[in-house]
């Protein structure tokens, strides 16, 4: 068994998926081991189909106006675990291992900024976040 | 200290924020603790200033076109603990301690159905994935 191995797709819920006014909607990657969100990027129905098929996580570059295989010039695939859909269906989430770096830049997670943070965050008290634990 | 405790912007990164055509950006919700993603909602200007200021989380709501204190009738609000932006400027997550569900279903999360997996994820062999672990 392999990481290329093709997803089971969930028939009751592949039919709930509400594609946007230009055919597509969000997929947010999250590493599967770390819980970091990873990156964002669209989705068409021919991409969806990839992703299924083939394991791996395919996306519409709205740029480009093509498939685009994450992975297929770096070499840094996402290997799909998972795939979650929202209540309301216009919103995926890819749960991957991935195999290297998922920005450009080089950074493990393209949400590599700090806009904002609570000061003193080891005094949040709730016991169990980044800044407590 | 209160979870109430505004967030420090970091002013160098706010500059960059990129709003499109109707001045929003996506903020993705991710609880802190267990690294769920939680939901996925808009945010213009506004929105963005009174979520620093409050450190709760308030977005735009573009059914209703008014801002929406997530929260604010069901008394689940998400206190922001930090937020980052990603690599072009377009999308945000917000590290939340969420106070109840995030869903209006009642789930935790609006991520709740799963529309593919890979089969026998016991056999993927990373170790780490929850299929592993």
């Amino acid at each position: 068994m392999t990481d290329q191995q093709s997803l089971q797709a969930n028939k009751e819920f592949l039919d709930q998926v509400k594609w946007d006014g230009q055919g597509l909607l969000p997929g947010i990657v999250q590493d599967i081991q770390t819980g970091e969100v990873l990156m964002v990027a669209w989705l068409n129905r021919e991409s969806l189909r990839k992703t299924l098929e083939s394991g791996n996580a395919v996306f519409w570059s709205r740029s480009r106006q093509k498939l685009w295989i994450k992975g297929e010039t770096s070499g840094n695939f996402m290997k799909v675990q998972s795939i979650l859909l929202d209540c309301d269906g216009d919103t995926l989430v890819l749960l991957c291992h991935a195999s290297g770096p998922a920005c450009h830049t080089g950074e493990r997670t393209c949400f590599h900024r700090v806009l904002a943070k609570k000061e003193n965050q080891a005094k949040c008290g709730c016991g169990g976040c980044p800044g407590c634990g």
